[in-house]
């Protein structure tokens, strides 16, 4: 599907009203959830490793759900699943519906899940009324998106691109150290084309890529609203270690003016940090900023010494590629000044970046029509979160997201989304992908 | 001895010479030091835990090295073993030179160790010379002083006082998690009455106690002095660990006035603290801060994870109760106040609080006296790190210190003290204790 087949049918949606889901695809949906969640419980909440056979088995378990609704399943060439109405099983160009099935460690159930499930719950509410869509859908289940497992993030959706690099491939397993190429090759992943940057799913046949996800802040919750429309996704710059060198001495021995304590020093930087980010905010800046890991050296400190190191992660995320890189600039400023102050010296690591993706505009007309026309207010918001939707749309694919009301963030067991919010979100895409199936 | 003895030989200085060290004693010096740092060498530095067989090694050799000599050693109840010319063995009151054999893991020969050495070249530099001291004298070398093990420090001056809480006695080693009482009862000590704080060593009988130990911060070097003699002791307040309690979130998906994060909080706090140190310090006040140890959750923390907690050590150390007092008032103000703008809750731990120490000024005034008479300039300075001698001047018992210049602070494998500088400092107790021999 071109862009022009798009804005056309964004005109059209006067004419037809589409499908939307009934208690039916939500009972569904409950049951996808409860089983999924029972097939990977960890102590608290659920773990789904990315590249990984429990992966395997949630795909499997959700192959054969699909088969048993009368849908057409395949595998990529990673063993993400794929699948559609039979009558959709050769047409390009086809819209791709699509999210993860992994889960961070001791994570909730619903961030990615929920994405495949609502695309899974579109297609069988199809099939079981016998209607098509109003053109053809196929929906993917990736692996691998969450970066705890092994430091890349969106790694399905790089490799089908073929934007995965090597150093991503070479990243190691935080659990066992061994690549990221070795695990895909315990699934029987041939590593060769990804290697070499071949686009595993031709993108010219995707006309657009759209992924529901649950909202991973609070503004739904606080604004009372199930669900909305994504405009873009926020990129970052990431630290992963910093390193503050400083001196270390005895605690009580060391008159002020002769320290040089990377703990009082990153303090500082921080807080000056944190007091220019509140101005930016104040000013309309879309940032945010967090050091999310932090810690003095195990081997060396103790309560009675001032540190020789601390290190620490430091992370900013922006929709604007511009406001970053004029953050990492002020970053750089504050670490001279401070350096210079405290006598505390900072090492940077290569920083990680991962650009800011606009969502097509086109796309996202199309969704907060097709709200407005199940009768809810238009309603739009940035992701603050990273999807593989970024990476569709960083590779030229049209893009769109939706985003479902969740309470507790994500990342975590406490996640929770009540599944009237997801029936709510996906009725969006689903009126979407079927309103104008009668012009 | 009572005070009023050690004021009438702080008149008779004049009168008599006392004896200095010479290189023969130097070379003992070298040899113990080396001999021992052999015996307790770790990957790093060297390791003489706190309460261990090593300990005893060390206490065996050093017993055998004076037995050699002509001392006579003995053993008191923790087995710390007490030495003295033949002629003292019974002469009571008498003045007691003590330091402690232990070291902090992975940590320098010189701390405690230095004491030890400079106490038995007194002995061994008498006893070759066929002279007495002005009084009797002992030299004891304990063991256990540092903190680094169990969390207690001056576990033998208190145990030796009658000062040992039964908290203390149930602290656990850091390492294999048994408790500071099982350690003693490994060593075939009997704990009994230290529950009972019964003095095993007789306070009544102790006329003074004296410590030389190399100073662990930098004023020495930069005064180019090989030496010191102590005014006071820091008093400590130490917070183990204390916990900042946010609210964790997505790093990229929570705005800024949604977060209550307690990496941004803590930085906030110290930074606040340390502008308030420098203003104290601009007053003339006596004080150090410190955190030494800082960490987020390695179970939950994550780059792009608002962190749910941080914990962090802080103390503060100072000559003046006051000070410490009125120090920790202003950090719970300030933690009131950081919680109520940030929304982070601070758990602090039950504070470890160590008194300051007086040094016992007529002490004072004849090392001043010895340094001066040996051709040093006075030069005193206070002990910004705790020590034996604490102990015995909170409980009653004169005491005074010496510090020698050491390069690389203490508590590292960077410690390096001259020889030179330690008979320097040495020499200072040495005419201190055989001045008035012939009046």
């Amino acid at each position: 599907m071109t862009k022009e087949m798009i804005a056309d049918r964004s005109t059209a949606f006067a004419e037809s009203e589409g499908s939307t889901l009934d208690d039916t695809d939500a009972a569904l949906a409950e049951r996808l959830f409860s089983e999924i969640a029972r097939r990977s419980a960890d102590t608290l909440g659920v773990s789904r490793p990315a590249w990984s056979a429990k992966e395997t088995e949630i795909l499997d378990f959700l192959t054969e759900e699909a088969r048993a609704e009368g849908l057409v399943v395949t595998a990529d060439a990673l063993d993400n699943r794929i699948f559609c109405l039979p009558e959709d099983a050769e047409a390009t160009p086809y819209t791709l519906i699509g999210s993860h099935v992994d889960s961070v460690p001791v994570g909730g159930n619903y961030d990615g899940l929920a994405g495949v499930i609502a695309g899974l719950c579109c297609l069988i509410h199809q099939r079981r009324a016998g209607r098509r869509f109003a053109r053809p859908v196929r929906v993917i289940a990736m692996r691998g998106e969450e970066s705890a497992w092994f430091g890349p993030c969106y790694m399905a959706s790089k490799a089908l691109t073929g934007t995965m690099t090597d150093e991503e491939l070479e990243a190691t397993h935080k659990g066992d150290g061994r690549s990221l190429a070795d695990h895909m090759r315990d699934l029987g992943i041939d590593i060769a084309p990804i290697e070499d940057g071949t686009e595993l799913l031709p993108l010219s046949e995707i006309g657009e890529y759209l992924e529901l996800h649950i909202e991973q802040g609070p503004l739904l919750v606080r604004e009372r609203k199930p669900a909305a429309v994504v405009t873009g996704i926020r990129g970052n710059l990431r630290l992963k270690e910093v390193r503050a060198i400083g001196e270390p001495g005895h605690s009580g021995a060391v008159p002020r003016e002769f320290r040089h304590d990377p703990v009082m020093a990153t303090a500082q930087l921080l807080t000056r940090l944190d007091s220019l980010w509140a101005e930016e905010v104040k000013k309309g800046t879309d940032l945010v900023m967090t050091s999310g890991v932090m810690s003095t050296d195990p081997k060396h400190h103790a309560m009675a010494r001032i540190p020789d190191q601390l290190t620490f992660s430091f992370e900013i995320r922006s929709q604007d590629p511009d406001t970053l890189e004029r953050f990492e600039a002020i970053l750089h400023d504050e670490i001279s000044r401070i350096s210079a102050l405290t006598g505390v010296r900072f090492e940077l690591p290569r920083p990680i970046r991962n650009a800011p993706a606009q969502l097509d505009r086109v796309v996202q007309s199309g969704l907060l029509a097709s709200m407005e026309a199940i009768g809810q207010a238009r309603y739009s918001m940035p992701s603050g979160g990273g999807h593989d939707a970024a990476i569709f749309a960083n590779s030229g694919v049209p893009a769109g997201m939706v985003f479902v009301r969740s309470q507790g963030g994500s990342h975590n067991p406490d996640e929770s989304m009540a599944v009237d919010d997801l029936m709510a979100a996906t009725s969006i895409l689903l009126n979407y992908v079927t309103r104008d199936a009668t012009t």
